[in-house]
């Protein structure tokens, strides 16, 4: 059957941050980011959705096993982000502005080339980051949007 | 006003289910869908979601009235699911897994054809299964995705 | 760094409004949006999740700053809705029902043309508003969907 | 068996109202309500929680059928709430200001009596009426708390 | 510090179970229990909360660890019932109606004499245990109600 | 009237935290605490819900002015809280491990001798705090529980 689903896994991972910019000096990074640059950081509860595009399996009716995707996004990303320092303790987000938005981006291109692992006819479509209940951002990669 | 809007219902169903595949013996059932094939059964709150795309009826301020979706939704499709066992109880699912992925093509199957009975110009563009709080799948058609 | 990320703001307001045209009778009104049209109105929590396109801003690692995006959302919009009669008190909603349909597309065309301000580079991508737990429409303008 | 248990189950309702007091001119009424004093009214989507206390009857399990106990709330309370207006369209709630703690005990004062109906041993525990997500008040009768 | 807090964890188990009373004929269990009978089963996602009350460990700040909480409640309580039939599968419930409300009692008797070990002066308090975002039941022993 | 009533307000606040007892070694705090001993900090969502007990009044039917409390919270306890470290940045946590059951404490001594400033016969009844979805504390003083 070639018909092609969506399929989402929800994983969670709790991190410190903070926003601020190491060329600009304090002042500059305060007039920007306000309270998300406090130097002590602060951190959230990061809710973590990815989407998976593809045939389903007629002899499982899955796309993928999301028991399995649930275990290759836990070794791949939660094992780096949770109870950690998004700024000092993350090897994808080194360099880089700890925002939600390079976050996702860093997440996308870490997946990416792992899901063909489990199934070689399905592709990663979305990933989702809720940063809190009013925030949250997304990348697609190049599929349209 | 030809607009495009899409507009979502909500609906529930408690239900039973087991992922078995009677062409493997219980071992191989076992070692690909672990306790998920418990031959006891278990079961989920299911929520579904069908969103339906369309222009506005200017007299209604609506693409479809969401009460008479709602009772579309529940007369074809809730009164099949809910509290009853996935594998054994619904027409739709005879032969097939009884996985999320093949309910939202189920779904998707009964729906498309009757939601012109609600506006002639409006369409099916997507059906929303949530599982788990951490596992859903979506099917559009030949909506682009 | 040109790669393109949808970045969401969710905003709420406790409006009232009544389902009621104008051009019909009190029966038919009835007849037609049943409950919905109790001529002492009724009112809801709405939630409002703004989505907004665009480039990494490689300074900031923000879309848009979000804080930008909930104080524009607030100052355009939720000053117009919250703890307010939408059939009445609200500019946009002149001569229109007051159904969700109508409000995403006066959000969107409020919305559509201040983004700029942000980020020349960033555009409104979708305007997402929840009526009750269980109905939701969503306005792309001329977003593929 | 003689162990006592709480049931609880929750319904819903969508209403409009006012914080107004009719011995105050309006220019006190905005300076003590706010916006909440808007004269073309406001609204809300009510979640009720109703909670019963009682021994398990040994044939069925339940303290009460939540399917009566729903039927029994949706009866007496949710008919008079629902898509209404509670300042104007609400007998219990005449001549009283429209606040969730004077609903709260309205609604207290119909459901105590009849408690019994489905189970003669159970009886009113708590009465939770929220009307946003921030705000919830509770009352027990003269239950301790 | 002889300060008392209540503390809180909770978790989740997926399961199928029917409300028949095998005294009674299909015909009365039909009248009783509605579609909760149908002989092949429903199910629900579970959510259980279960709430531990004692005073602060100077050295961990904590009444109880909550991951050890978290692991006692799994090893005791969730891999009994998680892709379980709740009539069939379950030891504690041998005998017993189904109900939500023999479901917490079965689990505060296993898991009061077990939370000494976590912290010789605390003590379980309450079981919560959600069986749809309706309904829910609590059951606290001898704690006041 | 004295009818007493329970009202909450919610409020929330994004921080970051390490468990680490200054006490112990390296060792002992990572065998104690796990990943939550991370020396460069983790963080949460916090969403703090705070209870008053207490009458209501004829003219406003309100306990206390929610707007107020919300207020009241926000100037004495989000402020200190919000976007901050609770091991370094919090006046009322120093010489405290930084754990859940340490923060309602503290809260509660902050705001249990300002309630009355609100309605002088209105009193703090409970303050919860939810650190993420299933861990959360709760403090009632010496009100019964």
């Amino acid at each position: 059957m070639s018909k092609t689903v969506l399929v989402s896994r929800k994983e969670h991972f709790n991190a410190a941050h903070k926003l601020y910019n190491p060329k600009w000096d304090n002042e500059k990074n305060m007039a920007v980011f306000g309270p998300c640059a406090n130097e002590n950081w602060h951190g959230h509860n990061f809710d973590l959705i990815v989407t998976i595009k593809g045939p389903i399996d007629v002899n499982t009716g899955f796309v993928v096993d999301l028991k399995a995707l649930s275990d290759l996004i836990k070794t791949t990303i939660i094992n780096q982000l949770d109870h950690k320092n998004l700024n000092l303790d993350v090897d994808f987000m080194k360099d880089k502005m700890a925002s939600c938005e390079n976050i996702v981006i860093g997440i996308w291109e870490i997946l990416a080339a792992k899901i063909s692992e489990l199934n070689p006819e399905a592709a990663l479509y979305k990933v989702v980051l809720h940063e809190t209940r009013n925030n949250h951002v997304e990348y697609l990669g190049s599929n349209p949007s």
